[in-house]
């Protein structure tokens, strides 16, 4: 039955430029480059690449420890250490014992929320965890009740482990989303990063057994991270490059609707909405 | 950093039945027993077990189809055939060469929805894809726009594949939502059962590369599936029993606010509300 399965993979592919192409199909001006700066590549000692874009703008404080951490070579050796399924898979320290390195912050502000919504595109319907929810004009998704806005904690989003509220995390233990987004801890938590390439390298992890919190129980299971690099801090000839898609221009509402509205042959029952987890902002390795 | 984890796992738990009890824990008479001939245990040749519940009230000419596939032996031999990250994981035949068992209809009723929505329990917002959802009785999530109602398109709830609209899939290939909910596919697709256990041996699998859609290019890759039996074909001994919690009583409304609103001290911003695939009936294996 490969014709009972291709239509169903056909539905979920992104918009498809196929001749003739569709008028919400990106242009070549549309794609933008990531900042180097913003692109933080681990990678596994299996040989596997994790590579997160940082929201640099959205929480500063977390992400200049990011980078001091980096750059310290702290994540060096370090591990996965935790896998849950249809939650997060953790990595950091799972000694609990590593100094930081010097000028990381132990306990950053929050920045779980901030008090602008600044998207410039926005889905049509509200979901049970935001009034609202849209895009930034640098490619992030982002919610708001109203009163703050934040990041929605949507499949490969990346935050920030941390003790009891209201002590934060250093940014040394991170987590990214790997099942159904969590979005009840949207606001709860500070997102920092989104995985733009290689989530599969820690969602096909296995699954961890400790407390039924997926951790695992022995450490022969931690899956060993080689190296953690600022794209900014390899060589120019080196760097992977990502784009993000431009949110601000007519193409990109078109784009929305077309997320909202299925098309036919395949789907017959247009949703005429679409969750912002299910629509997420175009990100591509750069051609 | 363990316990700057501990907490978010914690968070992720389902409410945890500890000293003293909480109002919304379910007590011992609230775990009703699901039919054994509701529960399809696909076994794979590499040992792991995927069980499936079947929405036998809700999808019954699929579920006979299914039930005579599984009593042909016809998955025996058979493989899981695409894997494709945050979306789907499908199993049948990858040759499409297969005639189906006596009986079956290759082409069913569509039952993607029905009139009733027979919830006894709602929650308390709408999400995009419908203007209510709630539980059926019998430990269904369903939805709902007012006019029909149908099975939301959930992590682990299992479909059937078919060709373009209006064909319909015979249910000798079915995949399983191993990612964000796709909830685009509601209405559109039949939702035929929800795994009940082992899901994991199904979205820990390498993603195929086949299309951009998941499929696996090379047949070795192919997953084999050693068997799938009914657990009521199966001596009474032998087979697995698995329990829904009854949906029915305050206990239950209590739960659903608990899952609506986390609790501290992980827990700082309750959300007012949830999404239906991050608070799922519950089931369990029986003790």
């Amino acid at each position: 039955m490969l014709n009972a399965l291709l239509p169903l993979l056909l539905a979920q592919a992104a918009p498809a430029a196929a001749p003739p192409p569709k008028p919400y199909d990106a242009t070549p001006a549309d794609w933008k480059a990531i900042p180097d700066d913003e692109v933080l590549i681990f990678t596994l000692a299996n040989g596997r690449r994790v590579v997160v874009r940082l929201a640099a703008r959205y929480t500063p404080v977390h992400v200049a420890n990011i980078r001091a951490i980096a750059r310290a070579k702290w994540w060096d050796g370090e591990t996965v250490y935790r896998v849950q399924d249809n939650y997060v898979a953790q990595w950091g320290d799972a000694t609990e014992k590593k100094p930081l390195p010097p000028g990381v912050v132990a306990n950053p502000p929050a920045e779980y929320v901030w008090p602008r919504f600044d998207a410039v595109a926005t889905l049509t319907k509200p979901d049970p965890y935001a009034t609202k929810a849209g895009y930034s004009r640098d490619g992030w998704p982002i919610a708001t009740n109203g009163r703050e806005a934040w990041i929605p904690h949507c499949y490969g989003m990346v935050g920030v482990a941390r003790d009891l509220a209201p002590s934060t995390g250093s940014g040394g233990d991170l987590y990214a989303n790997i099942g159904h987004a969590p979005r009840h801890l949207d606001r709860n938590i500070a997102i920092v990063g989104r995985v733009i390439e290689g989530i599969d390298a820690l969602s096909t992890l296995p699954r961890g057994t400790g407390g039924g919190l997926g951790l695992y129980e022995d450490p022969k299971q931690y899956v060993p991270i080689a190296t953690a690099r600022l794209a900014s801090d390899l060589p120019a000839a080196e760097r992977p490059r990502y784009q993000y898609r431009d949110t601000t221009n007519a193409r990109f509402k078109l784009w929305i609707a077309a997320r909202e509205n299925r098309e036919p042959p395949f789907f017959t029952v247009p949703a005429g909405g679409a969750d912002i987890c299910n629509a997420l902002p175009p990100v591509r390795k750069a051609p």
